[in-house]
This record gives structure tokens, sequence and C-alpha cells, in this order.
């Protein structure tokens, strides 16, 4: 079945999209940026400055670092983190809701093309 | 205000998003691949390589050449062309409207954050 990605461009700029969405949705699972950025296959470099473009974007944290510790710290989202991944995830859904006729229809003719070529190709 | 920008990913691949979309438009407005391209910023090579891709995903010509003549050939949209922008616009439109009460609040988060950093940082 086809399915959407969706960018979300905030005003007066900033992305939210899938990978960061993730990464944040990992950053819970883990506890920890690095480990997070880790199974997206990201440099730890790379998972910061995402984060850290979010937290600019909105000017707050949406994610939280622990210093210190039994384990040398760790990460959490803030509530604003959380909601983010909520609202990203609430958008998709009523998105995918409202189009899933037009995509069945698209993938129509992408199937109907398909069959035009096995027909032309027989093996 | 924000927005919403659209990937749809057809089985079993097959990407379409804005760049694709808008190629298309502006090949049927300047009839000729090459000037759409340039109207992108985009290399002649580069514009032929997504219709190419276009053309794959749906085993049948979105955008058809016409050869010589008095202007040396041009490129106009099939049906097909035609029928895949419609449904893209459509299903963008469908997704904003579905999605902008959600857009709506996370626009209200950043504008809030943005307020307390005007307060925090008076000039």
């Amino acid at each position: 079945m086809p399915s959407l990605s969706l960018r979300i461009h905030l005003d007066p700029e900033g992305r939210i999209g899938p990978g960061k969405v993730e990464l944040l949705e990992k950053i819970a699972a883990c506890g920890s940026i690095s480990a997070a950025g880790r199974s997206m296959g990201m440099s730890y470099r790379r998972a910061w400055e995402l984060v850290e473009e979010l937290n600019t974007i909105f000017a707050k944290p949406l994610v939280e670092r622990q210093v210190g510790g039994k384990h040398g710290g760790g990460a959490t989202l803030t509530t604003l983190g959380a909601a983010l991944i909520w609202r990203y995830r609430a958008v998709e859904q009523a998105a995918a809701e409202a189009t899933k006729v037009h995509l069945a229809a698209l993938q129509v003719e992408v199937d109907r093309a398909e069959e035009l070529v096995d027909i032309a190709e027989p093996e």
C-alpha cells in the first residue's frame, strides 16, 4: 500500500520531518542521545545537531540531559518533546486518513501499468 | 502559517514529492524539459533523470517529447502526467485541511516560545 511521509514547515523557519521525530522516539526508548543516533545509523554529532535544531525551533528544550549518575548520565524528553511526537504522529494519521482514496487510486495506476508490462514481456 | 510538504511512497518503490510534481507543472507551462529544469535551477540532465524516474514508476510516459518542428521540438504532458499533478495537489489539499488544527497548535507552541525569548531579551 502507498504511504505518505510528511514534513512540517513552521513559521518563520523550522522543519520537522520523520527523521527528527524518530530520533526523539528513540531517545525516549534508549534514554540516551548517542544510543538513539546509533540505532538509526547516525553519528553522535549528527544526532546532537538535530536535537539542537529542535531546541532552537521551539526556543525551549525538547530533550534534557542528565549529567553524571551511575551510568554517566543520559537523556530524556521534556513534556514539549513528548507532545511534539504525539502531534506529529497525529498529523500523519489525519493526513493518511484524509488521502487514502487518492493514494489507492494512484496505486491502481501503477499496478495497472505493471500488468501491461507483464503482458508485454512474458517469461 | 505552518505548511506541510508531502512525499508519496508507492508500492513496490517510487517516490513522488514536491520536486517532481513542480517539474511536471513547469514542463506543462514551458513546453520543454530543459526550460522547466532551468526555471528550477536544475541541470537538463537532472530534469531528464526525474522525468525518466516518473516514467519508470508508472511504466508509461508522463512526458512526451516532440521531435523536430519549427522550434526544434519540445515536451508536453501525457494524460497520465496531468492526472498525477492533479492527484498530488488533491492529496496535498486534503492533508492540509485534515491537519490544520494540529499545525496551528504547533505554531502556537513556537510563537509562545518566541514571546518568552522576546521578554527575556529586551532590546
